[in-house]
């Protein structure tokens, strides 16, 4: 087991965290899935041998009994992948303050906990050198607030600019952060009812997304990429 | 009464907040000061004839409070601007879960609570059209994350996204939103220690720095700008 | 006539330079007036007691005799104003080349062949310290390549590039460089035909454009902005 | 022959240029090197089977002759490389004028007039899709204008605002066009003077930059990078 890659995944539900589960365990690392519901995650353990742990991001007690789970179970991890985000959409004057202040905890401070807790993971004992990938999911939102979705651009500049530092800190430390900008919808399941619309390729198909970060984990760190923007051929930008 | 604009400046404390109180009400506009602590602002307050309220501006009751309290004393405010923010520094690896997200709370969170009492203010009714400056302070960290300071990064970095969403969403309704990037130290006081070393205007004035925002609220309406940099001559960047 | 500062503005048709002319001459300034044809600019010159001088400003030898001719009539100047471009547009396969090379020679070449006498003009004789301020004139495409307009984005983004590195190199010498995106149609003459589609307010005023101009020139040292972002309100972006 | 893919790389020399070379020919393609003097390219040839084409890429002649000799000899291409460019540094005051333009002709014009071929060999006959990618290398002065080095900025600017607007005009024509920005030195040979300095992969490996520019022109369409950033992990940023 000691040789075995370890790979954490926060906020597993979308097509990404699926496809990216897949394509680890596939490449031999062991997988821990992370998410508030871990119900909707049977099938994918039982498909790739993943261990889920039921974890709400936005609280610190949970974000280290995650990282002390999969360190005594897996062994340290050497990538790090967060997915997790909360959208609150509308007219600025008629926003909800807990919604919004809901949105920020999930979608930037959990990012924060996790980002903090791989970096340690991955520092044991502040070591000046350290080894891993922490990879950070961020959306066209994260470089351009839209109006009528203050919330979801506040949350995503919070989690970029957390990448940008974190990436600046850990990079001589050996540890790869990057911030990955997906512009476009992904492809949710085989008969995602946007596909007809978008046309062929019109949405980020899964698999192809999970190779980008598992290709930003193996970069070779002469050629290291902080930032990594991904669109379909079709989207406008 | 029913003449003179209404100013809102809440953080108070900076020479910034300061100079633009004096200046607001040099030009013979209404002023509020809202700070945590207004025992700092009694000079200030006596100096200018501005109205000081307490209000902790990460918390959405004291918001509104100071929105009413303004309203029913003064007016309806046409500037509001948000200077709050605080900064945690330190290595990634041990920063304090609940000091970063308190710093993020105050930097980011505030400002959306601010910048949405301000909307709503500014339309009152859901009325279409409005009218009034919304300004936010931001930092060279709103643009870059400089190492071992994530949390400060976060929440400038989610503040300019509230920002950008707000002038997308607002300008169409006649109400100016912007966010102003200050690069460099700003002159504390007559006899800023940091003044010898930085050199003849090497610490941005506040005096010239109200004059900007004063200058971005009084901007025609055909030539906006949602984003305004400023530096010392002798700032590197 | 040597306390009167000296202004002179490259480029000179568009809504905005006439506007920027006046607005130097009612403010005490001498100003000059350079065009490849100076036929157009008999009007502006009788208002605004303007010196015109033809000038192609994408040759070497043109914008050295522009300069030398002004500090032998009107002294050295003090602000430097270059809004020259070309715009080609088309499908990429179908550009003519020539064209392309033209439009690259007069919206950025020309610019560096202005701001390079400029910045000669206001160090004379390798003097560590100047004064004054170049400003240049950007557009939207100074920031975002759009589609069947390459030749455009080439020379605005060319001519942004050197407006940062001179503002780089010139702000710790007292020279001031700055550069003016501006995001939207100028309004022409009174009956701009763009103005009732646009609706109120919706066509850059050149007056409030000027303005900003002579605000730029005028910001004190210690909160220079070396970018400055202008857009009419109803503008999408 | 017709099922072997056709890569030319235009700016020869470099260690990107022959890395890509190799990597273009171990992985079966058939390759093109274009370069103004073709007398250093001979070893490479030898080693790669290149062909190698005489080119001053900023003259119109010479790349419409590169692009139907490669047409004639090896087929249509898939993969157009630009690598060219021209440094002139010097105080702005102190830059000799027809260095500056040939500086832009090599760095900028030539990748217009190279992009230009590349999409009309893309897309033969003005169909209405083609296949393909064209990738022009820039570097941190394509992002950022250093004192004392506008020329660079000038033409690394334009030559990303050239590449964005291609990628933006041709994606939807399924031709990949992306920007990469190299940040840091690329190690030259094996004994690289600089590289005990720059300690372990502190300079970009030449492999590994090939290996990145080699999977931007694979990347599934759904999932496309208009632009990558590529630095060190030592390099600061």
């Amino acid at each position: 087991m000691a040789d075995r890659e370890v790979a954490i995944i926060v906020g597993v539900g979308s097509g990404l965290s699926a496809a990216l589960a897949r394509l680890c365990a596939k490449e031999g690392m062991a997988v821990a899935l992370a998410a508030r519901n871990t119900d909707k995650l049977i099938g994918l353990v039982r498909e790739t041998g993943a261990m889920a742990v039921a974890c709400d991001a936005s609280q610190p007690a949970d974000v280290d009994r995650l990282f002390a789970t999969v360190a005594d179970t897996l062994g340290a991890p050497s990538l790090v992948v967060f997915n997790a985000s909360r959208r609150v959409r509308g007219p600025i004057t008629e926003l909800d303050p807990a919604e919004v202040r809901e949105s920020l905890m999930t979608t930037g401070y959990a990012g924060f906990l996790v980002g903090r807790a791989a970096a340690r993971a991955m520092l044991p004992d502040g070591k000046a050198m350290g080894n891993g990938s922490i990879l950070f999911t961020g959306a066209s939102a994260s470089v351009k607030g839209y109006p009528q979705s203050a919330p979801f651009a506040m949350g995503k500049f919070a989690l970029r600019g957390l990448a940008q530092s974190m990436a600046r800190e850990l990079a001589p430390k050996n540890i790869h952060v990057a911030h990955v900008v997906i512009d476009g919808g992904i492809r949710q399941g085989g008969d995602d009812p946007r596909g007809p619309q978008r046309g062929v390729d019109g949405l980020l198909e899964p698999d192809a997304l999970a190779r980008a970060y598992l290709d930003l984990h193996r970069q070779h760190r002469s050629t290291w990429s902080w930032e990594l923007e991904l669109r379909p051929w079709v989207e406008s930008f």
